[in-house]
């Protein structure tokens, strides 16, 4: 629990929501790190993600209590009491990205055994740039709690989806093309994975404030999720069967 | 939110722990069933895991707001706040546990395509048994209030991730010994690794439990997470670098 002295409900409210906002540059900070570690084969980089994680996870567990503590004290209602339930919610997505940015920078080392193809490289840096531009857009409109750009933002999880098919479909190759390239090959896959999971955690922040402006779910219209759970590839590189969407 | 009428503090926490406790059987059936039609092809299963996770997430939201609102209106302190905030915990995890399980139904077809090594479908069916007793147990320790129980449940994670990393360098062999293998490998791969992450959740809310009865957080000297994001094989096999800790 912070120093802070509370002084009014207001106080606490800008509290909380100056918190997020800290939160926020801290894990698309520990994003872009991770990746630039990742690529850049820069270790030192990584083991300073992994520290910084520690951090992010107190801050999530402190804004937790302090929230719930002005629940309980203040009783606040209506749209008071979603502005706090959605700062749990977003601390909470954030925290989680800080994990995933986090298990990135675990991968440094057994991704510096090989060298990258450029083109992949490339890719997963577009998707890196792809979802934080999302996660930036979503950010900043829950400091001026722009609820309908939040909501373009959301639509940017497509791109993000398309994107990461199109590496994981890469990856495939290359790992059928060389056996050498499995091992780093397996964990970029996972890397590029938790960038689109980023994504997702972008889209649940975008819902979130949309809730908190309104009271309401989104449309549920959004096609959520990688594509590539259904997705195989022969040795040949001829793309057989689609996701099942039930 | 449900038609329930409350007429007492008690009764709301008695309402919550029991939603929960049927969250919790849910969650388990979808993971069994979810693995099951993995290793058995079974496609109509996958399905109904797959809609069964909609009913899961609804029940996390309608858990949460009830919870939310009992502290607005009852402003429980100490334990009896815990309870509640133990409660939108858990269910987050429970909800997080129906995802993985319905991410792993989606892998159905890709995995079927061809056939599995009976050792590695033994191993997945054992990461899986590893990963059910382990929520059953952390489970009943919610239900009977036993937060020494939920740390021993806690400490299975070890059995888990140990298994895992197994799994995951006998997936990466069965890869670079034949490249037909790579696509179906690469789905179990991320299965695998789903079923590793609900045994994270399993030790989530065994420390979920653990605050509850005590307000404090569990020892943090349990190792954590996956061993296998810094490892490599090489093509002969050979294991090369470890997971890097900072």
């Amino acid at each position: 629990m912070s120093e802070h002295i509370v002084t009014s409900y207001d106080e606490e409210l800008r509290y909380i929501v100056r918190r997020i906002s800290e939160m926020g540059g801290q894990a698309e900070r520990m994003v872009e790190q991770s990746v630039a570690a990742l690529m850049g084969s820069n270790l030192a980089l990584a083991q300073s993600v992994v520290a910084e994680d520690v951090l992010l996870d107190n801050a999530q567990r402190e804004l937790d209590e302090r929230a719930i503590l002005t629940i309980a004290k203040r009783q606040p209602m209506a749209v008071d009491l979603r502005q706090i339930v959605g700062a749990i919610r977003i601390s909470n997505d954030l925290e989680r990205i800080g994990d995933l940015a986090k298990n990135i920078s675990k991968r440094v080392i057994a991704v510096a055994e090989h060298q990258q193809p450029v083109r992949l490289v490339r890719g997963i840096e577009h998707l890196t740039d792809l979802a934080l531009e999302q996660l930036k857009e979503v950010l900043d409109s829950y400091a001026t709690r722009d609820h309908e750009r939040a909501g373009a933002a959301r639509a940017r999880d497509e791109e993000i989806d398309a994107m990461y098919t199109s590496i994981f479909r890469e990856l495939l190759t290359y790992m059928m093309e060389d056996p050498r390239n499995i091992s780093a090959c397996t964990h970029l896959l996972f890397s590029a994975k938790n960038i689109e999971r980023i994504g997702d955690h972008a889209t649940n922040i975008a819902e979130t404030i949309y809730y908190i402006k309104t009271g309401q779910r989104m449309d549920n219209d959004r096609p959520k999720g990688d594509q590539t759970a259904g997705m195989t590839l022969s040795v040949d590189g001829g793309e057989r069967g689609t996701n099942f969407r039930v």
